[in-house]
Order: C-alpha cells, then sequence, then structure tokens
C-alpha cells in the first residue's frame, strides 16, 4: 500500500508545482516566472520526488512513465493499475487544492486556462492537432528513453533523479507554446476536471499521445542498449 | 556550540541571499532576476549551505524544518529551543546588513516591503488570508516530505542537498505571488522586525502555517515510508 | 551497430531541444524563455543524454567532440566517420521533426531563421566574421577541455554529464548573439538544410572553426594535465 | 608548473564567461539573459572548471579565494604568489578575447562598462561606496565559508563543484546592481584594465574587500567547523 501513498503524494506535487507555478506565477505583472520558470518548476517537481520517494515507489507519476516502464521490462504489469489511479487521484486532488489557493484571488476565473493542456483554438501557440500529436508523441517517446537509461544498471548510480527531473524542464522548455506541454495523462486530467469543457473534449489525445510514445521510447531503447545484466 | 554557531551563519545567509535578491535585484529595470531568479537564490542558499555546514549542525536553518525533523524522530527535543533562538538570531542580523547594503542607494524605502512576508492587503497579488493559509500549510507539509525522504537512509547518499535546495526554489516558483512565500519562520522574521508595523501583526501566520505544515509533512511520510533500517 | 543509435537520437535531442527551444518558445509573447531558456535547453539535452546513454556510446553528439577526444587520445581513429554520420543524421532528422512541428501554426516561416547559425548579416547581433570565427574556435576549445578534464579518471566519477551538460549551457549564455552558437557541425547542420540559402553558404565556418577549436582543446588539456594513469 | 597553466585557463574562462555572457547577451533586445543569466553563466565557470581541473590546480581561479584557502591551513604560503600571478594573467587575456569579440559589432564601446567592478557614481545601481565595501566583504566571508565546508573531509566527496559554483550565481543574483559583483579581484582586474580610467581607480576595492571577506571567512569557518581530522 505504502507505494501507491507515495505515487499519490508524488503527482499531487507535480501538479500543483508544475500547474500552480503556471497559474500563480507565470505571468505576474513585471517579474512573472515565464515559461522558463513553470518548466524549471515542472523539473523540479519529479528531481525532488525522485530523490524523496524513489526509495519507496521509483516515483513514476505519471501513467505514461508506468506503462513504458513496463514495456521496457522493469515494472510488473500487475501494479499499472493501482500506480495509475494513485497518480490520476494525487492530480485531482492537487488541482482541488491550487484551485482554492487561486481563488483567494479576487477575478479569479478557472476558464482562462489553469494550465490545462489543449490544441488547435487551445494550443497556447494556435498549433494544430497534427503538431500537437506529434510533440507529446516525439517528447514522450525521448522521456522515456532518458528515463531508462538513466536508470539503468550501467549508468552513474544516485543521479538518476537529476537527467530525468531536468528533461521534464527540457521538455516543457521546448513544446509549452504547442500544448502547454503534457507528456503525462495524470497531469492533463488533474486540472482538465476543473476546466471541464473543452479541456475535458481535448483530453483523450494527453492519455493517447504520451502512451504511444512512452511505448515508442522503450521499444527505442531495447534497440540502442546492450542487452541488460541479469 | 559549533553547530549553533552553524546555524546562525546558515540562516544568516539564508536571509541575506533570499531577502537580499529580492530587495536589490528582482526588479533592476531591464533586466532584473524576478521572481524566477529570487526562487533560485533561496533555494541555492539552502544547496550551497546544506553542502558546507551539512556536517556541523544538519544545516535545517529554519525552525519549522527543526520543529518537523523532531516530529520525524531525526532530532532531539532538547536541541529545538537553541536550534530555533541561532537561527532567528541569524535571520534578524542578515536582516540589519540587508538594511545597511539596501540603503547606501538615494530612495531606499525598509516601509515598500523588505522582501516582508505577507497576506490580503499585503499579499503581492492581493490573496486571502485562507489562500495563504492553504499555501503556508501544503508547502511546509512537501517541504519537510522532501527533507525525510531525500535525508532517509535508504536514499542515494551525499545528494539530499540537491533535492532540498531545489525544493525550495520550486515552493518559491508556486507562492511568491501569494505570501511572498515564508515557509520559514526565521525567515519571516528576519526581515519583519525591520519593517514592524504590518509585517509584525501578520508574522504570526508565518510561524503558525509552517510549523503546523511541518508536523503533517513528518505524519505524511511516515505514512507512506516504510520502517527504517535501524 | 548500437553505439551509432545511441549517437543519432542522442543528436535527434541536441538538435530537436536546443533549436526547437529557441524556435517554438524563445520569443512567445510576453512569457518567452529568452536565450537563457535556449541555453538551458541546449545544455540539458546534453545532461539528460549523457546519463541516458553515456554507457552505450560515450554520448558525444557533435562531431567536434569526437574529433577533438580522438585527439586527446580518447577516442579510436576508426571510429570516426560512423560517429559523424550518425550524429550529422540525427541532427538533420531531428531538423524535420522541428519543421513538421513548427509549420502547425499559421504563419510559420523558415527563412525567418530556424535557429541557424550564421555571422555578418547572419549574426543574431550583427558580428562580423573575425568575430564568429574567433568565438566559436575559443568557445569549442574550451568545451573540450572540460570535456576531457571531466572524464579524466582522476575527476570525481559519476559526475561529468553535469560539468559538460552545463559547459554548453554557458557557451549559449555568451555567444548566441555573434552566432547562434553553434560549437557543433552537427547542430549546425541540422537546421541549416532546411533554411538553405545564407545558412548553406555560411556552413563552413560551423564546421571549420569548431573542429579548429576542438584540437586547441586537445592540445591545452594536455599541456595542463599531469600523465594520465594507465 | 601544469597547477599554473590550470588556473590560467580557468580564471580565462572565469572571466570570459561571466563577463561576456554580460557584454554580449545581457541587454539583447527583447530576448536578453539578464542578470539572471549573468549569475548563472559566472557559477557555471567555476562549476565546469572544477570538475574539469580540480584535479590539478584545485581551481581556485581567484586571488581571494587562494589566500582564504590558505588562512584556512589548505594551501602553501610559497605557492600564492605563482597562483595569484596566473589568475591575474588569465584575466587579463580573456577581457583581451572579449574585447575582440565584441568590437566585431559595429558601435561598440568599452567606455560603456565592459563589465567592469564600481561604486559610487559607477555601481549599477548607485550604491555608495559603503555599502559596496560592505557587500564584497561579506559575500566573500559566504564565499569561503562555503568553499571550506563544501570541501571539508567530512563533506560529501566530489559534489563541491556545485555549491562552490552555485554559491558564486548566488552571490551574483544578489549584488550585481551593487558593484557589478566582484569577489575576486582577478575577475575585476582582467577587464579594468582595458576600461581604465574609473574602472582603474576603483579597482583598490575590488582587491582590498575581497581579500579582507576571505580571511574573515577562514576564522569563520575555524570557529563553527569541530577540529578536522589529520
Amino acid at each position: 500500500m505504502k507505494q501507491y501513498g507515495a505515487e499519490f503524494f508524488g503527482t499531487f506535487w507535480l501538479v500543483l508545482g508544475g500547474c500552480g507555478s503556471a497559474v500563480l506565477a507565470a505571468a505576474f505583472p513585471g517579474v512573472g516566472i515565464g515559461l522558463l520558470g513553470v518548466s524549471l518548476a515542472f523539473g523540479l517537481t519529479v528531481l525532488t520526488m525522485a530523490y524523496a520517494i524513489g526509495h519507496i515507489s521509483g516515483c513514476h507519476l505519471n501513467p505514461a512513465v508506468s506503462i513504458g516502464l513496463w514495456a521496457g521490462g522493469r515494472f510488473p504489469a500487475g501494479q499499472l493499475l493501482p500506480y495509475i489511479a494513485a497518480q490520476v487521484l494525487g492530480g485531482i486532488v492537487a488541482g482541488g487544492v491550487l484551485y482554492l489557493i487561486a481563488s483567494g484571488k479576487a477575478g479569479f476565473d478557472v476558464g482562462a486556462g489553469f494550465a490545462a493542456n489543449g490544441y488547435g483554438a487551445h494550443s497556447p501557440g494556435g498549433y494544430s492537432l497534427h503538431a500537437a500529436l506529434l510533440s507529446e508523441v516525439v517528447m514522450t517517446m525521448m522521456f522515456l528513453l532518458i528515463i531508462l537509461g538513466a536508470t539503468d544498471a550501467r549508468a552513474p548510480q544516485g543521479f538518476a533523479p537529476l537527467p530525468i527531473g531536468f528533461a521534464l524542464t527540457l521538455i516543457h522548455l521546448i513544446t509549452i507554446p504547442v500544448t502547454n506541454t503534457s507528456v503525462n495523462p495524470a497531469r492533463s486530467t488533474g486540472v482538465a476536471v476543473y476546466v471541464g469543457d473543452w479541456a475535458m473534449s481535448q483530453l483523450w489525445l494527453f492519455w493517447l499521445a504520451p502512451i504511444v510514445g512512452a511505448l515508442l521510447g522503450a521499444v527505442v531503447y531495447r534497440l540502442i542498449a546492450e542487452p541488460q545484466p541479469a
């Protein structure tokens, strides 16, 4: 049971920290943290949690990561469902806490975005469905390649949270304008349920594309990695 | 005695570095470091000091952290009072040094903020008392969860200052607009005494909420962590 | 064969991440990541990949790096050609994927730059050919000195991806205004082929200068380093 | 001889990278890296070099650091003069290379600053001589405390370049508006000789204050550190 609690709090932190920085601080007048600060925030949620709970649950915080690790032979199929449930629940509770904080400011409007992911008319930069799909698939593919590589038994031990966290920062630096960056169905769901409307009707892409990308990442890593020691 | 000296200089650095970057550099015309730079500065004070004095005092630099570590079974009750005294003293001396430097510029006005924490009319973004309270409690809870996890005997050894320092950066990236971010009563006190007035009358929240959050963090970590090896 | 695949995907990531952040996010209205975000992105591609594939191919991702490592006695001459081919191919495929994503936004114009490197009229800040040449030679020289030093058997083990990745960030922080920063012929080629025109006719400098710089870096490191243990 | 070469190239990198980012990229129109980018650049020069040449020379790159390490009992007096000479020479050559690159842009004016350190009328934010003196003394004191602590035999091994490099970033985040931040006489000298005039006549402070601060830092660390194991 303990690892599900860890995944719950870890994903809670990812959504509260990443989406929270976007909603509360990105466009603060004159001194806002911008997309660079939001990118850093998302990555640091993973970096900090990977050191804090890595020894408890492995710190996936992301259904696509759990599925990619399963496809890469690193995670048992029987654990997929409870992990994903804990992640989605953690994301939704985080969205609720963020809603409570954000609505403490006069004029807050959840419909203005609430850091939800979108494409087409709801892409921050107006990118098409096809661009969004390609972006999310490729980014999640590379994310999994990095995760599988950095946690390989032959990689330096103890360092993995750094490249994995900074990979998420990097992915946001590239693609926030395209989709607001998901690569994580739990993160997308955690805020979409409060926005409703278009965010819910576009949510399918942010489940489909990250999972497809994660499976591709597992395939690519198997292709380029030597056979693992048992 | 040596560990109290270390806590004094460490908290001195946290307040001088974090609040100093906010007061001196955040809104510098055209090239100011903004809230992103201030967030980085706060985190780096902890990251640098944790490597510098971790082996002397454990580098708490924060009454809420000392209390949370006690609640998590990692710190003896008998040390709480001298640690907290050294932290608060270090914060206040840092505020004084910052005052001396900042007042070396014509037109300096300590009443303009001096990086003090506040809510309601004194929240940077105009967030209510309830939002401020929730924000400080949740952020300190997660801060302690990360500290307890990253210093767990099962976590990679030697790395803890990185996630702990970057957690403080992350917390600032999310919540400076809400309360100017405390999660640390010594940091709040260190500048409030120079601002006086509203900063002193709102100071209670920045003792209460971080301590409540720290206790919750200790409880949560006990729930999700396997029993520790002796 | 596996190490060529690793170099292909690694250089794919460097060009997609670095040039992608520049094309998609650098000048996003109001909250763009700017040259600081692009600098961070380039460095993080190397940091993340070095932990992910360092144990497979050494993670060069750059013809100048492969040549400099050969000159420093760390890489066999017979591997140079396939490594460089994999790197250039990875860069070009990344440019193509970036083109597909970027063109998903109405009004995209590859001729507006596409993060290609240039000098004179095509230097972002209007720097001359001589300044560009000097900048690229010196920056690649120092990059190789850092790579050779950080991977020296006497340097702390496991950390090398951090200084090497952050060195690339640093190099971009300094010289994006001069040449858009190359220090990597594969990165330059990967986007120049889509821009064509001036980007192709100036491409010679971004092969010549990085290679000369890399050779100088290998010479300098031999001069300042004690004889290596066998 | 080899360690002097390492100090020469290391300090060359510190001045070229730190001052270069300030001169070339800080105020680039619309997407400039600002004081945050410059702060990061200074810190990354030290972080990268400490991993690259730490095993050759210890990577001081700064006369105040060499003097502080001597005062802390970590460096022999007989090495002080050649180390300082190599550092100053490296800084001056870096200033020359930066001059050559920067003057490749039409309209370059070395008199506009060239990242020289100053106080009073030449402080970026108009800070007085007393504020500048206090700032440089306290910042160098804390820098040495961090260096001595992070390289203590009881601190985690291999990590020291991270807190030391990031300490320099932090110091710049706080004090660029005050003095343009020195804490390093070689860095100040390396650009002042090209600016001449006021930069040379104010240079005394950027030798005096960092050295006084470094000596204080060594005293403070002795006070708070337990007796070192032999």
